[in-house]
This record gives C-alpha cells, structure tokens and sequence, in this order.
C-alpha cells in the first residue's frame, strides 16, 4: 500500500471536491479533508438544475452523482472510497482505527448511512417516487424518515457498545464523516431524534471541533443566500 | 494494522456466514471467502419469512440484515465491510490492488453496486413499494431495472477504461465480488444485459472460476429444492 504522506506529495497535489453544498455525501468528504488538515477547492454542480447528470460531468464521472474528487487531475467518486483514499495517501490523523477488527466495525457503522440509509433517500430517489410512483409529500416524508429510524435504530445499539465521545472510541472516524451529514437530514425532514440520544451526543461532540463545523452545508461557497 | 495470516491465525478461526441463498449481499461474501479459499459454515435466514428481522438475530447484527460474518464469536455486518476485513486479516491471495490510487477505482466499483443499485432494489425496499405506495409488479419491475441500467451504464465506462479480464485488470476483485451477483439480479429481473457487453464478458471470466462457480445461489445448502 502506497503510504507517501501529505508532507512528500499531499503539499504539491491540488484538491478539486466536485459537490453540493446540500448533498450529504458531499458533506463527508468535506468533514475528512478537514479533519486531515487538507486545503481543497470546491466546485458546485447545482443538483436541482441536474448538473450532475450532463455529459461534461458524466464523461468525469460517468455515475453522474456527487461527490467526485480530483487529485492532480486523478478522479475518485463514491464519498467511502474518497475517504479510504485519503486515509491512505495521508495518512495522518487517521479516519480509521488500526487495529483490523476494529476497522471493520468502523466501516460497518458508516455503511449503514451509506449503503442502508442515504442511498433510498437520495434526490434521484426520491424524484423518482414523486414521479413514477406519484408519491405525495407525506408519504415521501414517510419514506424517508422510515429509512433513518431503521438506520439510526441500528446505529445508536452499535455505538452504544462500541462508541464513546465519537462512534467508535475518542477519535472522529470515517463512521463520524457519514453519520453528522445523516443527522443533519434526519433533521431537515423532521425526523423525531429523541429515540437516538447517543447520536445526538455524537453529534454534539463533533459539531465542537472546527472540522465537522466548517464542512456544515450553510457555511459552503454554493449556499449563498439560503437561510440555515 | 493487524497482517496475521491464514497460516499463523485464520487456521484457527471458525467463520460462519449468517446469509441466504439469494441474498445479493451473502452472494459477494460468498465469493470472498471461495477466492481466500477460507472454509466456512453457512447459518440461514429466511428472508422471505423475515428471519432477519427476529429480536435473536438483531441481537447479533443490529441492522437486521444479511450478511453476517462471525469469526471465532467477532461479528462484522455489511459485505464491504466483511470483504475489507477478509483482505486485512487474511492479506494472502488479495480482493484489492496494492496501490492507493488503484484500490479507490476498486472501491468506486464495488460501491456503484453497494450504495447506488442494490440498497434500492433490496427486498425490504421492495416491499415498502408494494405496501406503503401499492406499486404494481410492472412498476416494481420498471424500477427495478432503472437503477440497475444507471449503474450498470457507469460501471459499463469504468471497466472499459480499468477492467481487463476482471473488472479491474487481470485478477479479481471486491469489485468483481460485487458485479457478479447484481448481473444474477439484473437477470433474474429481466433486466437487457445487451447495452453491457464488457459487464456480461467479466462475468463469463468470473464464473469460469471455482470460487465464482461455488457461490453461486443455486448451489448453496438453502436453496434445496429450487431450480436454477
């Protein structure tokens, strides 16, 4: 495994994150550069209009969704694989413990919002529900909270065992990077958060440190003019 | 991290996959442990009866969902999670190249499948189509193969740009273990496989292989008594 550190080769790369202010998968590639002390640009691809679906951003990312990130012209989409990337091209202040076990209940956690909860919640999702399935507005918000309460049930049992300040121990991990962005959505759709006080508290404890705060959506370029 | 090999630890472990036949998720496990050449025990949750969901089960894996793996009493859930840990702990015969830049295209893969086509194509979802929003079995159908051609159209570029013989060059992958059974899905749904031609040759490759072969649903110990 390449293991150059940010110090040979991170200072000369350029970091281009494609994203959205709003995309929640976006949001944790945001939080890991902060917290791995990267400097990066940001580049907005406007989700409403369907910019993330157009040939130019397809012939880069041919999934056609965000994120993408651009490393020297080197491009990576999926926010897990981003985030393993930067784990191991930099990898100081680590996303992930170093023990294997632990690994992999790390990754356990975070794939439940990534695979288990954001992908049946997304805007091409839940477009597709309002459209193809004429869905009202209660029942995608149904929907929706369904998935999270499903989820954060799961979520707040594990971190309950192997959680403390953060999902797993003291440190901020990759699981931290996907459950904040889940938390905020959970609260946009009005999802009741009283059945899950360990992730509120985790929330909390990470929202205190600078990395998590200024990934927060409001505070990106591309919000501009949109109440928080 | 841990690099304990099969020959000085995994000898000794005893893994058993809680699974079933047909589950996509238990299917890439599957694979996993037939290219380590792990020998394992397989423990069956009838998803259609929603086994998965029993407080027993939930007890162990707090998401109620399959795959499982238990190795000597240590659960891990979630296939990506289970597929990364098999390559840490048994490094021998490797599911992900060695260089960073490579393994994040391999986990771009995996993950078009793990996060963008499957999670929204899974059983409970379905389910949730025809309960909560009385889809048809035509409209289940249709939406079925929407997400599966979206993905399988991105990763269709992506392996004609990184694929080979696999889909990442000349030996297989997590990226692999993840496509075949969403191409037995895609099938098994009617889905036209023709717009994917080096999808469908990758396949052939793969189950041209034992490891491929002997996981696939049929031939598992709870699919008894149906035909292929």
């Amino acid at each position: 495994m390449d293991t150059d550190d940010q110090t040979t080769r991170g200072g000369h790369m350029t970091l281009v994150l494609h994203g959205y202010w709003r995309s929640s998968a976006a949001y944790r590639v945001r939080i890991g550069l902060n917290l791995k002390s990267l400097a990066y640009q940001q580049a907005t691809l406007d989700l409403r209009a369907g910019a993330q679906r157009s040939a130019d951003y397809r012939e880069l990312a041919p999934i056609g969704l965000v994120p993408m990130l651009e490393a020297d012209g080197f491009r990576i989409t999926q926010s897990l694989a981003i985030l393993e990337w930067l784990d191991e091209r930099y990898p100081g202040t680590p996303l992930l413990p170093e023990q294997t076990d632990a690994r992999s209940l790390v990754r356990a956690m975070a794939q439940i919002v990534a695979c288990d909860i954001h992908p049946i919640n997304n805007l091409r999702v839940l477009s597709a529900l309002r459209s193809d399935l004429t869905a009202s507005d209660a029942t995608v918000q149904e929907w929706v909270a369904r998935w999270i309460e499903e989820g954060f049930t799961a979520l707040e049992t594990m971190v309950s065992e192997h959680g403390s300040t953060f999902c797993f121990g003291e440190r901020p991990t990759i699981a931290d990077c996907c459950l904040i962005p889940q938390v905020y959505n959970a609260r946009r759709f009005g999802v009741d958060l009283n059945p899950f006080p360990r992730l509120v508290a985790i929330e909390a404890s990470c929202l205190r440190l600078n990395a998590f705060d200024m990934a927060r959506p409001e505070l990106q370029p591309d919000a501009d003019g949109v109440s928080a």
